[in-house]
């Protein structure tokens, strides 16, 4: 196979009887351009990547689905892809992306700053970050959604303190949104002039909940509530419990973050905080296309979602 | 921007002097070739597509994780992509794939058949399957691997048999594997000489599950067991038993199939039947790599992986 792709944008002059001498060579071989070499030639692969740390927390494919619902309408394929939230493997998407295999990126970074991005808008494929907190991507034009997980951290742990309790731990994972939703807990617990008492481990999902929480029954004085920095913590928190047999809510309340699926599942159901995830994909897809047809060069966008308190049986 | 791809295992001849002038041309223009035209020369994208009929469905990103932890090991990337089991977004995938932009495909397809999937061996892209019954795939060099899911239904209802039921109910949705766990349910039944009563309907997650709940409990005669065709479902018939106050499995037993994470979660926990997908995953991924690596042409395989009831709280 022999292919030959010319964009005319090119950025160094190419002399004209150059372009002409190859273009006559592709008609001697007879030669028309696939799909795919038509792709580098238009820098359009109609392909949309989204970039999650965690495929197997449900939260992620929800929010997939959401920008795929709004992706497909307009013929965009999505791919998805896994990095564990691994700053490597960030690294390794980047290289990926760069070489022109999809048009634009939706993302969950936790190590890719802005900065980092800036090679993506070098070679025009624009990126939307949903994060956790405000971001200034500066002069760089990457536009953010993002949740106030920091207010919605507090709202969590004051609907733990509008409950009575005043002995409240927190689980959380390491890196990620983990920060943000530490720093929201810690100013509910400042109002009530209490100390944070924050349990981390790796994992963050059931076995890290779970491993945190043996970790708390086993302290001198056990909490009267558990604030977990994700669902799946959560509900690892709510196994370790049922193990030793501690009463949910009654000897210990367990509240947690995402509002997946499970959460309305396990019993007794999970009081959390959702994010929307699906409406978030759907924004921004919204926002990706907007950026695909628009002017790629304006200053990047900050667009803050709503979050919402969901009271459950677990409190 | 100036690409030129050259790739000399051409099927047609070309003429070597218009090769040299392209070559020449190229020198010209200063050109060094990018990694995305040299995936267009070389054929390689160190990249495997998962292509998944539900990626909110716990069971798809417990396999794709199975594949990435494979292929990580060799510098594959693996990208997801989810059809909904739509026969037009599966055709859709067919034209995304054959443009070359994937090494090789692992995939579960409701629609797509072996002499569909052969566009893209013609573009020496191989594809692993991934069945709910032996399949034979001809000449074609597919791959398959399958868990035998009529026997692992008919392992799930003799269950309830064996635990006193006579009088079970199957509910399922529509396409994919569910023709072929209603088959298994069928003969565990034709050994009681009972006849079936399968509730169908088109969703194949907690909605569909619900539905079908709500139509059987609203029947003349109630069945005292259910068997849901995947846990998802059988998560969504458990929330409607809940809902009319119906005892679990005291008054109706439920099962379900797959054993996704929920399945240990919910209250009571879920008897099911596991395909061990992250295992699957795995295997998935070496069967491909050893695809990529030896004859592209040889015949096509198929391998059996196990299932195992599990026994929990729910019958």
């Amino acid at each position: 196979m022999v292919s030959i792709a010319l964009n005319s944008s090119t950025t160094a002059p190419v002399p004209v009887e150059t372009l002409q001498r190859i273009t006559t060579a592709a008609a001697e071989l007879g030669y028309t351009p696939n799909r795919f070499a038509q792709a580098l030639k238009t820098q359009r692969t109609m392909t949309i990547a989204c970039i999650v740390p965690d495929i197997t927390n449900p939260f992620y494919p929800a929010l997939v689905r959401g920008v795929q619902k709004i992706a497909q309408d307009v013929r965009y394929d999505v791919i998805t892809m896994n990095t564990d939230g691994d700053p490597a493997r960030e690294h390794q998407f980047l290289d990926w992306a760069r070489e022109g295999r999809v048009d634009g990126v939706i993302g969950v970074f936790f190590s890719l700053r802005a900065t980092d991005l800036r090679v993506l808008m070098d070679v025009d494929i624009p990126v939307v970050r949903l994060e956790s907190s405000a971001k200034h991507a500066g002069s760089i034009p990457i536009d953010d959604i993002y949740v106030d997980n920091r207010a919605a951290a507090r709202a969590a742990t004051e609907h733990l303190i509008a409950r009575g309790h005043r002995h409240i731990a927190m689980v959380a994972g390491k890196g990620g949104p983990e920060a943000v939703r530490a720093q929201g807990y810690g100013q509910a617990l400042a109002g009530i002039k209490t100390e944070p008492w924050i349990v981390l481990d790796e994992a963050f999902n059931e076995v890290g909940g779970h491993r945190a929480a043996m970790t708390l029954l086993d302290a001198p004085k056990r909490p009267t509530a558990i604030f977990a920095a994700n669902d799946l913590m959560a509900i690892g928190v709510m196994q370790a419990l049922r193990e030793r047999k501690v009463a949910i809510p009654a000897e210990i309340a367990v509240i947690g973050f995402d509002d997946i699926s499970a959460a309305r599942l396990v019993s007794p159901s999970l009081s959390t905080v959702t994010q929307f995830q699906d409406r978030m994909g759907e924004r921004a897809a919204e926002i990706l296309l907007k950026r695909l047809k628009g002017d790629r060069a304006a200053p990047g966008t900050a667009e803050e979602m709503p979050f919402q308190l969901i009271e459950r049986e677990s409190t």
